[in-house]
């Protein structure tokens, strides 16, 4: 069936409610038209996922649809921004219609969620490649960046890590479970949109973990002009990676796989003992996994006592078959 | 040389200057964070430009950093908003290094005419694609919108049709004179910015011409409600592109090619005697091309007083072998 972008677009793309803040202009002009509300600042991302690159080829639509929005809010959610707006940016090789309506499935349910609206974008043909730009709102001045952890902090990690990373390879198997707890994590992550608001008065810095925490981590680390500590045996992680890990004989294997999705934040001392944040931890939410200590570089100090320099940085380039999705 | 993401971006996307509006936060966090002042909207747009597809392989980059940006510009010169901050997600096959260099080049040289800053965006690895969502700003309730013509407005267009879809067919040829018009037309649009700006309080609807002014003022009559009649005569052409129908025996064929990058825009009767508009079209800035008429269609009335109904649109998909760029 071979159907004009303008009939795709308004037939599954249009689909929209609820906006909570819903734009003065949308889809179908030059350009879509939005107020930021007084005494808001909007905060602005972008991320690309590029089939056989970021995720497999012939990876189901609704999941794409769900991830390529996901991955986006997860930026968001780093600032302790509340999602607004959203923009699509969707090369395909054809225009097939099922792959369409999934997708577009797939990526309106997580923004409905979010109550986002979705103001805009483009649709071309080519190499399937997703890239999408967030909006989000913040009270002037709050927004969490990666450059206020100081000496003394204490660091904390949301969920837990290389779970996504295992997924993966989980997903390239062909007799794959699809309730397995790392394959769900890989597939379809949930972005920390409600702790990155309620850290907004709290976190001295925060980070998504996408490209695996060592790296994430040192972003923070960098731009604070600080040093960390991590102890290992604080560092949640699923039985799956624990048995990866004893398999691999790789106990820092975790740190460095991508897609975890994970909200990497510190605080400042006084407020690990703050009700909100002793909720999260009795909730398993979040995990105090390390503190903040003067000097350059993180040390992840193993259940022996020893201690493991990393310093491991994601690249782009020069990579294997399959990255993970990444945005630094 | 394999450089990384983090060093690419460093090295030439950050040597940026002048910003009309200046970030609060610029590149090198998980979000940008963006003050819009008071009294005005935000206007948004995103374009994205795929290799062999938009352009061809092989492009110059430092044109397609130019022209890339230059098409997003295009759809906010036709709403009248004031370019403020741009997102690029460039996807790369390689990280090659004068490739990055010119495309920057070009892109910030463009960015910088309109005091715009780069807040952010994401390079990843697969075949060579360039999505890119600008921002504008625009005073509240100002906008030009496609749905504001009435009948009895004269219909306006800045420049000539033609021009940029001639230049495609010359750039494709071997021996291609660079300083053509028409090659020129084709690589280095320029956005109508200041123009955009001065039909802000006088246009009654405009659009850029990116898709063919057939399809482009189609947009403005659905949206509008109306019908329009254009005089091929006043239609502004080059001399080769006039060259170029008669060997084609086809006058329609500049209304239906890409690329124009001009704005298409309709005013009320009465402000056809406005100095300003009256000194631009003393100026072959702009030219009264038509009327908007009750009813439904675009109609083109030729010389020897035959009328020929147009209706064609644009379609992205099952098309030849290289599109021009689009954005509707």
């Amino acid at each position: 069936m071979a159907l004009s972008e303008f009939t795709l677009i308004d037939q599954y793309f249009n689909k929209q409610v609820d906006a909570a803040f819903p734009a003065k202009l949308g889809i179908g002009d030059d350009c879509a038209l939005i107020d930021v509300p007084p005494n808001m600042e909007l905060a602005v991302s972008t991320d690309t996922l590029v089939e056989r690159v970021h995720f497999l080829a012939n990876s189901d639509p609704h999941l794409l649809g769900y991830k390529s929005l996901a991955v986006n809010l997860s930026d968001l959610s780093a600032m302790g921004a509340k999602p607004a707006w959203v923009s699509l940016a969707l090369t395909l090789p054809e225009a097939n219609e099922y792959w369409i309506k999934e997708f577009s499935k797939g990526f309106l349910s997580l923004a409905h969620t979010h109550s986002m609206q979705l103001i805009g974008g483009d649709t071309t043909q080519g190499p399937l490649s997703i890239s999408v730009t967030v909006m989000g709102l913040l009270p002037k001045g709050k927004a969490l960046k990666r450059s206020g952890a100081s000496v003394g902090d204490a660091v904390y990690l949301s969920g837990n890590i290389g779970s996504a990373g295992l997924g993966l390879i989980k997903a390239q198997q062909t007799a794959s479970d699809s309730s397995d707890e790392d394959l769900v994590q890989y597939l379809k992550p949930m972005p920390n949109i409600d702790l990155g608001e309620q850290l907004l008065t709290r976190a001295s810095a925060c980070i998504d973990v996408s490209d695996g925490l060592a790296a994430d981590l040192s972003h923070i680390l960098n731009a604070s002009g600080v040093a960390a500590r991590v102890f290992h045996k604080n560092v949640p992680m699923t039985e799956g990676v624990k048995q990866h890990i004893k398999r691999l004989d790789d106990e820092l294997w975790p740190y460095s796989t991508g897609d975890d999705y994970q909200l990497c934040f510190t605080l400042p001392k006084a407020l690990t003992k703050d009700k909100k944040i002793m909720g999260l931890v009795e909730k398993n939410i979040i995990t105090h996994i390390g503190e903040i200590e003067a000097g350059k570089g993180l040390i992840v100090v193993m259940p022996d006592g020893s201690e493991k320099t990393i310093n491991k940085g994601f690249q782009h380039f020069n990579k294997g078959p399959i990255e993970t999705v990444h945005d630094k």
